[in-house]
């Protein structure tokens, strides 16, 4: 399918710089094929969407989250972390099939899409499940498979799953995978040397959490006298490309640790915040020259997919804590839920440039939150909040146009959601 | 106009919580005339609200805002106090029309309708110009027109604007009126105990900013050797019913004087942290037993005029600063959006209960953000962006039904903001 978006304001890369202007897109065989400039093989029938009064974005990317969780959104909500983790999600999560991960994860991704997201990085623990709702969706989406473990052991059970699911998914190009090792809390040193020894030999990236609580942090530190990110870096993590998420409790000598290894940490400030776990260093972080990404985290601790809501709190909740309005500006935020993902991903797309993969949103500015569009990179974090997106593009192809879904029967999850939910309790 | 709203989920007080279950509600003479059961004298031709897939909830009480600066929207973002204020705001300010004033307002107001907010407080400048918009949109509203002053002068210019302003819209039921002297430091202390006796004597509440900045609160020390709270205190402030908005910088004791002289707290998330200002004192003012109000400020310090989204900042920021969970939990955020700036505005609305003036919004069910519905108080505040309300009721009339606006026309106001936003350089 060609796609040419014509004339609409568009936030493009400029020597470092993100800067809104008038542009013409041209999309084609799952590319931006042109910017302003026709390219010469571009079809005559191209669809036309007229960007009169509508932005033109990179998608989101949502850098951590947890799809199958979406139906457990507004289940487990002010209690404490205990409370929360094993008297209402683990319960839930004991009961869950295989088929509720598939069709939470659709819910989710029904969200994600109608506010502007085109990639997320999903830890999941039913095998096959996002990667089907992937596929009919039409996101794009790295996937992990949660392990948990304590032996240096290549048999494990969790990993050849997630082994297995990579096989699986070879076939469809928005697939890409990583290895999960859970957080240090749930993987012994052993455990996590293996996986980070299995996934060098593999090639592959790796997501994980890293010192997201207090609890965790004291804990190590009593058992093992280090850091979470200290224990990641001594099991060999960092020798592979890596994901972690949260480290809100980052000491500087970690930052620094991030900083050496290039690892890209994503921030996740709804759920941090949620369950009474505080700030991340973000500004220290980025000052350091990490690469700082952004993420909902799943639905039971956030507990909106919306990536939107995200970007209007990491812009907002460092110029409280460091008491400084300049402290992570709306360009530094756009950033993080755009390229910083994508580079952190390892993808080509989080840009509006020639040649980068077609994953675009769509904004009316037509709509109060966006009026006036004195500046569009404010809006995206300090007035809107989703619903101005109004068609959306993944590898060239249109998922949503006009706020009507093109991939996914809406009606029908809602309808298993709900049975769901019946058989569930909640 | 009659209205029943048929077999909707709608959130009831009851025993003093605030509980969802299913209801009809009858809506007459501008009021709540019965709940589940049909008022004797209801008309048979009573225009019916479906409730399938629909939540039904108060309309929202926006209690500190400044609807004539919509328009400066996203242009001084990122950005140090001073220079915000005196070469972003100020300036523009400067160049303001009343006729702008208007325009703005009704920006404002349609980003407040199509968010759920029936009800806003407003401190403004131009006199009339709130009001007409009013009158035209259908919203309630309590109005006082900024005052700023040095003397005890009881022929002061601005007073003599609000008083006049006053009396004109005397014959709009939706409009009262509060007397706002601006803040400590721009009301001297004679100028701001002049303001006081004449509330007292005309029976008027007062609308102040309180505490707001480090640097307020640090200059009175210096100039006054007190703090802002007991700054009014000591202009007799506090014996007229007192809305204060802000109070970031409320120390113990000045909490202690505001709960013991029943000042309601407006708490205003987005615009505190925006500006570098940090956290307001909230749980500890609720523990105080102050009715604590929400409110969005104004759109060049937020830069919403969406209360979802502030009540997801409050909902959200204080279980980070006091690594609490169970802080500030969706059930008290509900109330500060709701009842409590009823009450503080002194208004019969802020709750679905028959006697009380009919102020509702109601929400779609049947989209991801609602998705379960679990519990619809957790997901006004955790999941909720404000799009997913369908059909607001004001004073008994609907203003806006199936996410169309009857009262306003969209599209003028857009294109009066887009002239008025060239001409002054926005």
């Amino acid at each position: 399918m060609s796609i040419v978006i014509k004339d609409a304001l568009a936030i493009l890369p400029q020597k470092g710089a993100d800067v809104p202007g008038r542009h013409t897109i041209y999309i084609m065989d799952g590319k931006i094929a042109g910017i302003d400039e026709k390219p010469a093989a571009f079809p005559e029938d191209a669809h036309v969407i007229d960007g009169t009064n509508r932005l033109v974005i990179p998608g989101l990317i949502n850098a951590h989250t947890h799809t199958y969780m979406s139906m457990m959104r507004n289940c487990a909500d002010d209690l404490s972390f205990m409370d929360w983790l094993f008297n209402r999600v683990n319960p839930i999560e004991d009961n869950l099939t295989p088929e509720d991960a598939y069709w939470a994860s659709l819910l989710g991704q029904i969200e994600m899409i109608r506010s502007g997201t085109t990639t997320f990085n999903d830890m999941q623990m039913h095998i096959h499940q996002t990667t089907r709702a992937v596929r009919e969706s039409g996101m794009r989406a790295v996937i992990c498979r949660g392990l948990v473990g304590s032996d240096y052991d290549r048999d494990d059970v969790r990993l050849q799953q997630a082994l297995e699911e990579m096989e699986e998914g070879r076939e469809c190009s928005r697939l890409t995978f990583r290895l999960g090792p859970h957080a240090p809390y749930t993987c012994s040193p052993d455990y996590l040397r293996m996986v980070a020894d299995v996934a060098a030999e593999k090639g592959l990236g790796i997501h994980i959490h890293l010192a997201e609580s207090v609890a965790e942090c004291e804990n190590l530190r009593r058992d093992q006298g280090c850091t979470p990110i200290e224990y990641a870096l001594q099991a060999g993590v960092f020798n592979v490309p890596t994901i972690a998420a949260h480290c809100v409790q980052a000491t500087e000598s970690d930052i620094k640790i991030m900083a050496e290894h290039h690892v890209s940490v994503v921030t996740n400030p709804a759920s941090n915040m949620k369950l009474g776990n505080g700030f991340a260093p973000v500004p220290e972080m980025m000052a350091a020259g990490i690469n700082v990404c952004l993420g909902t985290d799943g639905a039971a601790s956030n507990n909106a997919q919306n990536m939107f809501r995200e970007m209007g709190f990491l812009a907002m909740i460092h110029k409280g804590t460091h008491a400084t309005p300049q402290c992570v500006g709306a360009a530094e935020v756009f950033r993080a839920a755009t390229i910083n993902g994508a580079n952190a991903l390892g993808l080509n797309t989080g840009a509006i440039e020639t040649g980068r993969l077609a994953d675009l949103a769509i904004l009316r500015l037509d709509v109060p939150s966006m009026m006036p569009a004195n500046n569009p990179l404010s809006a995206l974090c300090y007035s809107a909040n989703g619903s101005e997106v109004d068609t959306v593009i993944i590898d060239g192809r249109i998922v949503m146009e006009g706020g009507e879904l093109k991939t996914i029967d809406e009606e029908r999850v809602y309808s298993e959601i709900r049975s769901m939910c019946g058989r569930l309790g909640l």
